[in-house]
């Protein structure tokens, strides 16, 4: 049971084919046999989980259904509040806090019915590509354990990799939905900025990051994102359109889709060889199905500087107290990030900004042109678990953790709804074969369901996603 | 004709009762009769103008009808970009500047049938509410020749006034819209930001400047705000709700709304007391319509820092390089607000988005209680046009040129959309009798057609907007 879709289990249970409590019970086996060799879900509440399970199936008995997830389990990603669920963020500071309220997204998460199991593994505050952090070490690649899940919703990809829970919420600033999605062949979706509405929030009109779905499937990705989407006061940049939206079937025919190719973002990034050896193929499958597809990218210049300028921006903003407070029990690179933040000066945040909306522009008029762009979601595959970060790719030396993220944060910069969908896996006679690699399909702004459709058709074509870790 | 409303006016076009070659005939008889007393509209395109309303004779005789301002004429604010037509944006620099396309708001003016009259005068940049500059001197108030009409939008409130045409478009980030509205006795209504779609924009994340419209009734306002708003992509921030929605009807009934009345912001601005003697009759008329009305104010902390902040962080960004190669020729004010945006941190900025994101929840919180706030738009009654600012307000001395301006742009702070609506006049006793006095309405987060409807009941049970000025 534990690889069935959502769609799929979250009918059986609305129909009462099989129990709220069967569902979660099975998942809770499956959670207590693979996670201590991938350390994914780093807390876990199982008895109130079989709590909710009963009182959800007695709900349904009446005739009283909670919502399109009712009955699902899932386990959040631990930068997110939730009432009365320890919620560490990966740092020491905050080992033993405990929300008093669910933030939004698990709010509606909830009320459309899901069954908390626990919380995903992240890496320290969400910041970098990589799960790791001193309260719970590292998340392990389910098809490699000596590799990494990737990040910063490692632990959520790893999680649905091996069948632990059929979704689960995530969220992405440089990458963090699709990165760990690439890393362990899964799918992971960065929605617009706005469609996903986000409270708390300290520094609510900034686009950078987002929250959104992960799950085994597209369509999995896309019910999950119907009850997370949809306007909310709260948040001052959320978008108007419905959740409901995004719910319905995904099916479309792509026949005569202009589709651009951008292997290595316009010679911007190195990628490693074996990534494109395996998404050229990928690729190739839009011209089966019937797209026109042709070589080019955006002109991105500025993203790398809007990027990591807002970032830091952002985190001296939201962690520049917190850092002095507790100074020495934040991670290095972080307080690096800090650091460069604290020494922005407006003009230079200006400046960025200036540079922002030129790449808007131009990616704008770019997809007056095409339709979707494909590209890697990751330079390289998944590196050795040990490692902070690779610190070469394609033998180009990295600068630093952020670097070898560009093939997805340049994407961040410009705005656009981007999906991780499971691309094929690193080739039998490849120095590190059967690795998975995930393809990078973005819209244009605010495109989100277009994004989802042609991700759907792509999955449903190639079918990568059926191909298990052996664990 | 030149007093009658656009709504009307519009209709009489498509009927074909009236020509819109008339119509124009008949403002552009208007605007040579009374503009050099006020020195509202300066920059004419008669000929072009008559050539375009007979374009319109001819297009209608063919049944093609452009859209809801079809034959309409109006003024383009001089800060907003028209093909062929020069566009001073009141500064010397740019005295000779013809731009080659419409900006996005001309653009949907035009495409829904207005003919361009010329533009409209501004303070240089738009910077602050007094309506001067050393390309086209000041304008003066249609009620008193003697003093300020305000501004930034003020050639608009002022030739609105005189009868020089029926609708007008304006911009407003600490009150451009709403303080000449206020000034002049006619309605400037600051829409939510994203609404009314901006482009080209150097900023388009920038919640403080907006752009709207500015008519005689309130229904005039909304049937410009019809055509001018909805989503457009080259706007990242645009709402989505369509135009049409304000096209509707504002009738409704006012029983029952929970009305606040805040006469000096909650002790936060001085207030001449005139104003409030006017306005406290103003407020008095929403328990008439059947409201519960009551002192009280949302917690505006942070507004102020917020507002300059982030203002002059924006004026840095746009036109830092400007004042550099073009030194000695903005006015000291405005570069004194660019040194300030120069000399401001990364964090200074982060510091105040934390304000500005306490501000939109208490906000938001507070109109969980009450439907409406009242307040006035400006401290003081018009003064006179050859100071720059006023320099004390009821007894207080004003540091600069924005302080007497706060009880407009605190509420541009909180993201609120607010209508500036007639509001009554100095009596006959005061000390400056006959001038008028705007009320500001303001409503909960993108609520603009419920504050549009508010705002339409009070003018429906007032009549102060027919009281007209005697050029």
């Amino acid at each position: 049971m534990f690889y069935t879709p959502a769609t799929e289990l979250a009918r059986s249970i609305r129909d009462r084919e099989i129990s709220a409590r069967e569902v979660v019970q099975a998942h809770l086996d499956r959670i207590e046999r693979v996670n201590p060799q991938v350390n994914a879900v780093v807390t876990l509440t199982a008895e109130r989980a079989l709590r909710e399970a009963h009182a959800a199936d007695e709900r349904l008995m009446t005739g009283a259904y909670a919502g399109p997830l009712h009955g699902l389990p899932v386990a959040h990603k631990d930068t997110h509040e939730t009432a009365g669920i320890r919620t560490t963020l990966g740092s020491p500071i905050f080992a033993d806090h405990v929300p008093v309220r669910d933030e939004l997204l698990i709010e509606r998460m909830r009320a459309a019915g899901v069954i908390t199991l626990g919380k995903t593994n992240v890496p320290e505050f969400a910041a970098g590509s990589h799960t790791f952090n001193p309260v719970f070490g590292p998340t392990r690649n389910p098809y490699d354990l000596g590799r990494s899940a990737g990040g910063s919703s490692g632990g959520a990809a790893a999680a649905l990799a091996c069948g632990m829970h059929p979704i689960a919420d995530g969220s992405d600033m440089g990458g963090s939905l699709r990165n760990p999605a690439s890393f362990c062949n899964v799918v992971g979706f960065r929605p617009s900025p706005g469609r996903v509405p986000s409270w708390p929030s300290v520094a609510p009109w900034s686009t950078m990051g987002v929250q959104g779905p992960m799950a085994r499937t597209v369509a999995d990705a896309a019910l999950l994102l119907s009850v997370m989407a949809g306007p909310d006061s709260r948040d001052p940049i959320s978008l108007e359109t419905p959740g409901e939206t995004f719910g319905r079937p995904l099916d479309r025919d792509l026949t005569g889709l202009r589709v651009a190719w951008a292997p290595d973002l316009g010679g911007r990034v190195p990628v490693e060889p074996v990534v494109n050896e395996v998404l050229g193929e990928a690729a190739k499958v839009f011209a089966d199905l019937g797209c026109e597809v042709e070589e080019a990218c955006p002109d991105l210049t500025g993203a790398d500087e809007v990027f990591r300028t807002l970032r830091a921006w952002e985190f001296e903003l939201k962690m520049g107290e917190l850092a002095d407070e507790h100074a020495g029990r934040l991670k290095q690179s972080l307080v690096h990030n800090i650091e460069f933040g604290r020494a922005l000066t407006g003009p230079d945040v200006g400046k960025a900004e200036i540079l922002h909306a030129a790449l808007y522009q131009r990616v704008r008029e770019f997809f007056e042109r095409y339709d979707a762009l494909l590209a890697p979601v990751s330079q390289v595959v998944p590196f050795a678990a040990d490692l902070e970060y690779p610190d070469e790719v394609a033998g180009r030396p990295m600068i630093d953790y952020l670097e070898w993220m560009g093939s997805a944060y340049f994407i961040s910069a410009t705005g656009c709804p981007a999906i991780s969908v499971p691309g094929g896996f690193t080739p039998e006679g490849a120095e590190t074969p059967g690795l998975p690699v995930g393809l990078q399909i973005i819209g244009p702004h605010r495109s989100d369901l277009a994004v989802l459709q042609i991700a759907h058709a792509f999955e449903q074509a190639t079918m990568h996603h059926t191909r298990r870790p052996a664990l």
